[in-house]
């Protein structure tokens, strides 16, 4: 019943879902029709939450209230979690009204960071919550395994920077690929391009600040995730 | 080594500590030293939202997200959750400085509700998740029980009078018992009284209307606890 891409969207996210319908409503945006992913983005707004709080508590044992709260609105705002989205290929998967599909909705910020919101909320109902925190300490451990107290002040552009300085390597240079729209629907795409890394990172917003910061974002992530998993990191 | 009072308060609660510790370092305001309740309020706002979303989320099934979102803010409110800590006398376990000491600290609903929360965080600490959720369930069931959608745009008062009105008995009379304090300091106690009911329910605020307010809610949620407990509430 599952098509090839939507199959490799499940193998990318690590849960087989025993009740497939839980995962097509939690990447059907409202647009597309009254069962949709609004609930299952409350719920899985709240267990994030709740499960990146206990990450933070304990990775930080020396952090007050006030740092472990701005850490945590580092980890989940709407951007970050966009560019969690992305980097699995949630935006394929999305099912859209034909409004929000023309105007191109599997792109933006809030549409993809709530469907990430509800697909976790769909892991925990088809789960459980075990296997909901599994699969979120999965993807969150990395990215928290590079956050130091003061990181929740600095912009991604910033924390890049740093990153690379820390490593000895040339800093980022951010290519503006492409400018659609006109006027307040101006749509901003940028490359971030690294010195002896051949990836693609980009980021694409309605300012070219905002499409930097995004494309810093997705070059962060990756960066990180790859020098976890070589052992390097650390 | 518990003294007679901290150990009914802990029969209370439902949960027996194996590190009473985290217990203490939940009652411990931030008035009274450097190690205190603050990071547990954090970890146990976070858990406390998680469980009464996900209560919420199967008691309502055809709630939207917005209506799901104003029902746990009844529920999770700073006032909802002084209202419960009163309930366990949890004030009367707090260890406060002497300054919130003498200004009657433990009366107040954002330090009784910022404590209730950390002891929600030592519990997640102490025994785990499904410890956690299990107390939390019991807590908010009854509460949950009887909200019904439309009641997050209701306050208490109304919320008892249309309880009261559903059950054919008379209405509520609010009495004034003490002022105290001057201009902003003034601190109001209210008593609410019930035909043919004999507990003494109260609330403390600000002012007579929030005190008023608290009362109901007190009273509100006696009720529907004794009517659960007696099986004519359903």
């Amino acid at each position: 019943m599952l098509n090839i891409s939507l199959r490799r969207f499940i193998n990318r996210l690590g849960h087989d879902f025993s009740e497939p319908a839980l995962l097509e409503q939690a990447l059907t945006h409202r647009s597309f029709g009254s069962t949709n992913n609004e609930r299952l983005e409350f719920l899985g707004d709240a267990v994030l939450g709740m499960v990146v709080s206990e990450m933070l508590y304990r990775h930080f044992p020396a952090a007050s209230e006030g740092d472990l709260s701005r850490l945590r609105s580092v980890l989940v705002k709407g951007e970050a979690l966009a560019t969690m989205a992305r980097a699995i290929d949630l935006g394929e998967q999305l099912r859209l009204g034909s409004g929000e599909l023309k105007s191109g909705g599997f792109r933006r910020d809030s549409i993809l960071a709530g469907a990430y919101e509800a697909v976790i909320g769909a892991i925990l109902l088809d789960g459980g919550f075990d296997t909901c925190r599994a699969c979120l300490v999965a993807w969150f451990e990395p990215l928290l395994q590079s956050l130091s107290l003061g990181d929740e002040h600095k912009d991604p552009k910033s924390r890049l920077q740093e990153y690379l300085q820390g490593k000895g390597a040339a800093l980022p240079d951010y290519r503006l690929l492409n400018v659609s729209g006109e006027g307040h629907a101006q749509h901003f795409e940028v490359q971030c391009c690294l010195v002896g890394v051949s990836a693609d990172y980009r980021g694409s917003a309605s300012s070219r600040r905002k499409a930097e910061q995004a494309a810093a974002t997705v070059a962060l992530n990756d960066l990180q995730i790859q020098s976890n998993k070589t052992g390097k990191g650390r």
